[in-house]
């Protein structure tokens, strides 16, 4: 099963809407057959596997990051290829909680005549899944920050200049985190300030290009910004009512304008509500990556499921332009907190991976 | 070597103005004995090691952190004891900086018809000597700067309130870091506004007792503070020209006062002719605690050798107090850069322990 989960995580970010599963098929003790979901969610895992297994996967064990589904969308059931094929026992980590599936996959095979296990590795198998199941439970993805700062938590010098805080190791860390999402979620102020291209700019390794997605309410961004010139769609949420002019130079120049109702104070939009629309596009999986605003809007919702912090070996002083704006908080028993999960030296730099206390499926 | 270093750490804290040295003496591949800087600097190492070695001395090796002493301080030189057992070899990490010894020691023990060598994990014996070579070559002792904050850098809520943003494990090993230095050093803003003890409470493990040491210009210590309830010696560094009534109420409680020059700008005091105040009286390695303009000055000053960051895993937005005050900062390339030496997870914190890219001796 650990082996079906790493080959899952291979599909991180290329899915979307579709979640990313893992398939191995083992028989007399030998692997026969691997497979994971393709790039843009089909061929599912289980099909792939059962292809390469060919007539091995008679009598054979079939080990399934998710449970296989029984409906048919754009594929043919995965259930009743795995019975086709004489698989005699299907061993699954985490029953799929879509609700078109949600145990009747489970039901089909044992009908079908194959032995099912359920639960096996379902911790390691609800991290991987944690953006397809906040999408089908809480209606929005799930949100990792990204973070780059001095020790003392600051991304920028006070006239602005952040090129570069952290090393080449990290941003290369930096460029694959947005290749295991669907979607880079920026703030208008950091999009203005450095205009960033902001695709995963590592050769093959997101073949679904990411979706660059900026929080304008103001409806500032440039028609000649670098992000149009770069690999992948670019959607733009921002308030209802802005003149017509402006909306479609954006839209000529490839944007995507998507209205979000604004913040219930602050001159922002309702991140939230944002996700929500997000969600509704299909993104599972999203990271923001900055600024302030963004961070500290997120955070007060107590949207940030997952953080990416990379710790550069330096300090810069008060002066120095703050990770997160204020939330703000009145005592210390509110801050948000997290837990640990990774932790990686990137040369000069420190990667350390957090998921959110509080959430159970992050 | 590598097992001498190990004693020799024992000591660090715990000897100043001495170093503190581990010496190994091993014959026919056995150790026959073994020592290191006895708490106050004295007995020496080497003296330990050939008490416990006995007649087995005679004709052995004998591997030193440091280069044995040649003159008579408060005990007589090592390096006669050492040709006195009848050592046949000296294995020294270090030659010793002291002008009193230089290479005289070593001379001495090859006088004595003793074989030496010289420099085996040299770079191990200068990070474990750092504070007593800063003293000797700077004259000021060994600064390490601790923070403990969020991922963010916060030291506090806007209202003041840290206890406690890091947990147990993380303030254990706080604990021992006052151990393993002569001294704390605290602004007095964080002196007035937490009222700490400062002092190392793990039991047994300082057997010197940490000096604590207050910057306070202004000389707003009150002789009811709790650090006077404190194990050790309390020092109050501040201007001259204060009313002699606080002062002697002050001493009265316990504290020694010493006078320092103001900073050129600013409200504090010169931290550089502090530290050299600190030197002169026989400190070697200092804890600087807090709070962020302490912590502004030194790095200012470019004075931070070391850095113990400990980092909780929350973040408390920007109206949470910072780590360390403008420095200020004008472009992004005059940020003081550290090495990360160390990483320590203790429970849900993290330590990261880094020296000053700059200095060679730290």
């Amino acid at each position: 099963m650990r082996a079906a989960l790493a080959l899952a995580a291979r599909g991180l970010g290329n899915t979307w809407p579709n979640p990313s599963v893992g398939c191995v098929i083992v028989k007399g003790g030998a692997v026969v057959g691997r497979g994971w979901t393709a790039p843009g969610g089909r061929p599912h895992a289980e099909t792939e596997a059962l292809k390469r297994a060919g007539d091995a996967a008679r009598g054979a064990t079939a080990y399934v990051t998710l449970e296989p589904c029984c409906h048919w969308g754009r594929t043919p059931p995965c259930t009743d290829a795995l019975v086709a094929a004489g698989v005699a026992r299907v061993v699954v980590a985490l029953r799929d909680p879509d609700p078109r599936v949600d145990g009747a996959g489970l039901e089909r095979l044992q009908a079908g005549g194959v032995a099912v296990t359920v639960g096996v590795l379902e911790a390691e198998a609800r991290m991987l899944n944690a953006g397809f199941i906040t999408r089908l439970e809480e209606g929005r993805p799930l949100v990792t920050l990204k973070l780059a700062t001095t020790l003392d938590g600051r991304i920028a010098t006070r006239t602005g200049e952040s090129q570069w805080i952290t090393g080449s190791a990290a941003r290369r860390a930096a460029h694959a985190l947005r290749g295991r999402h669907d979607a880079v979620l920026v703030g208008s102020g950091t999009a203005l300030a450095d205009d960033p291209d902001l695709s995963c700019r590592i050769p093959g390794f997101a073949p679904v290009p990411t979706v660059r997605v900026v929080a304008d309410a103001r409806l500032r961004m440039l028609p000649t910004a670098r992000m149009f010139q770069g690999r992948g769609p670019v959607w733009i949420a921002t308030r209802a009512g802005h003149p017509d002019a402006p909306r479609e130079a954006l839209q000529a120049a490839g944007a995507e304008i998507i209205e979000v109702p604004p913040a219930g104070h602050g001159p922002g939009l309702d991140v939230a509500a944002l996700l929500r629309a997000l969600a509704a596009r299909g993104l599972t999986r999203v990271l923001a990556e900055g600024g302030a605003a963004l961070a500290a809007g997120l955070l007060r919702a107590g949207l940030v499921d997952r953080l990416a912090w990379f710790h550069a070996p330096a300090i810069m002083g008060a002066d120095g332009r703050p990770a997160a704006d204020a939330l703000p908080l009145e005592v210390l028993a509110a801050m948000p907190r997290y837990r640990r999960v990774g932790l990686a030296p990137l040369g000069p730099d420190l990667l350390s991976e957090f998921v959110s206390e509080g959430s159970g499926a992050a």
